[in-house]
């Protein structure tokens, strides 16, 4: 399947045989996904947003085999474990992250307590606004901004704070909340795969309780499926009561090696299902798809200039250099939003 | 509920009038759990090894009302999160932890490959016989020998040496493999908790990799749902292939308020049910019933000389000293061993 695109048409003929009647399988009738954003019913297509093609051949053919007992790859419904990632791959992260966007601005909002914010950077020239975006800063001084607009708050504060900021709030380029930035041929596949008994977690560079704030409402992930960057927590005894609160000190950045690392930790085996849109999720498609595993490695490829971006090679986005040149390698389906997507929102 | 102890007969037959309907729900005819290690039917007893008692009580009405969806205290099924400590709150860990002994005889496994340790505390004396047990090292020991004895190891291999281990190994006092040495109360617990819609998760200070190489076969909690004590990680990439690798170094011992801040880190909500036995589950407990919360928290006490074992304040499995002063306000359910279950084993 992962060479397909090298194939003939005598592949894809072959492909065919074997592939129909899988699908056929796939479209049986199912339960409904018990908690659908997007749903399919019975017999129709479940990924409807997606043309016909590599891409969506491959998904189809990967699911049908892993949950068709009589297949020699057939995988038991708790190993089904699929990750993804959220910036880029679920919802729009360009040309900045939503949450480097909310960090920003709750600098601004901050500052009014911070009066020594003036004369310290990174802060001073976020107020000032010479600096305004992600790529303006150095990893220390984005981790350093965190961490400040993150603290001294319990989770559900913060989580609170996330929600109230979003909201109020819209992409200014598509004017749209930045909830409905979300990717409908991803909510298909999120819902699509938990109706054939995945497990969906979100592995994401973000932070964990950021992206908890609205997974659960807007891709039907519940928090305890959501892993992402950490700030440590100190819990506070009183007397009769506790308190949960956030420290100023980051205890993972879940980017690169740290989401491999994360999912063993967090899941305790392997995903077989993995899907990412830049460099910092190949480790993720490698522990789903290297060794002896056979897993689906995916990338979303921004390629689409007129319905979304262009953006391969932006280093303050991660880039997608090495993952285009390891795809090959390691049978990973590229996505292109242009031509394996008839709609983006 | 929690002040039956003292409470008069009068209060007992109010408490009848209201739990009696609340019971008659819960035991009506549900699905069967899909993962049963010991299942409830219908209208059966769920708990049939605890006795008649306010512990049973506690526990039979708090779940009544919470998946009652005419009560105030209804609660959400993907809210119903349940928590349990492992060591003497699930298995016997008297008169040493279980790890620990894998831990000491794994020590004696790898001197040959160690000459070093002949002449080098803490092993020079695990190796001669002179110290044998969790309670004859420091707290910096313990770690060291934790940390030596799981490193450079894929999670897999870990999990499958403790899995040789626990097969071959046999509880020196019951004659019974360690597994065979589980609380049947508990595992009633675990499964009627699971059938009425609780997430059940486990919170140990053990390795998380330990006890995930049997819990999915003994208590039916999957990998994911075991949070523990963690050796750091590190992914390595190959070419065409990758490993993750135990590190020597200790990146959470989870106990106290470790538990509370990996509970949240990781599940990302409150639990509303948790079950411990000793003062490194205070935190847990606290997290679940404090505040505004009204969730239920439960203490095993070992009191039972003659089935198991009476050791409340044995530093070295952690005692139960603070656990047990501070119930009555905390409205914790002790749970005694000896009269309140009818079988250990």
């Amino acid at each position: 399947m992962r060479d397909m695109k090298k194939s003939t048409c005598l592949v894809i003929i072959a492909l065919a045989i074997v592939c129909i009647p899988l699908l056929a399988t796939a479209f049986e009738s199912k339960v409904v996904d018990a908690n659908p954003k997007i749903s399919y019913h019975g017999t129709s297509d479940p990924l409807p947003s997606w043309n016909e093609g590599s891409a969506k051949s491959a998904i189809l053919c990967f699911v049908a085999n892993v949950t068709d007992k009589s297949n020699p790859d057939y995988v038991e419904p708790e190993e089904r474990i699929a990750v993804f990632d959220n910036d880029g791959t679920l919802w729009c992260e360009y040309p900045d992250y939503v949450q480097s966007r909310f960090m920003l601005e709750r600098v601004k909002d901050m500052a009014p307590d911070h009066p020594e914010w003036n004369d310290m950077e990174p802060f001073s020239s976020i107020l000032s606004g010479k600096r305004f975006a992600t790529g303006n800063f150095s990893y220390e001084e984005i981790m350093q901004i965190y961490a400040a607009t993150s603290s001294n708050l319990t989770p559900e504060e913060y989580m609170s704070l996330v929600r109230d900021w979003l909201n109020r709030s819209n992409d200014p380029h598509f004017g749209l909340p930045y909830t409905k930035c979300v990717y409908k041929p991803m909510l298909e596949l999120l819902s699509y795969l938990r109706t054939e008994g995945f497990k969906v977690y979100i592995v994401t560079g973000g932070d964990e309780d950021f992206v908890r704030a609205f997974s659960e409402e807007v891709y039907g992930v519940p928090p305890e499926q959501v892993i992402g960057s950490e700030i440590k927590l100190q819990f506070i005894e009183n007397n009769s009561s506790y308190s949960v609160v956030k420290l100023p000190e980051i205890l993972v950045y879940d980017d690169g090696q740290e989401k491999a690392e994360e999912i063993q930790l967090t899941i305790g085996r392997p995903p077989i299902f993995a899907y990412g849109n830049s460099d910092g999720d190949i480790p993720m498609l490698q522990f789903a798809t290297g060794g002896c595993r056979r897993g689906l490695g995916l990338l979303n490829h921004h390629d689409d200039p007129i319905r979304e971006y262009v953006y391969d090679s932006d280093p303050s986005l991660g880039g997608l250099d090495k993952g285009l040149k390891m795809a090959g390698e390691w049978g990973w389906q590229v996505v292109s939003m242009k031509n394996d997507w008839n709609t983006i929102f």
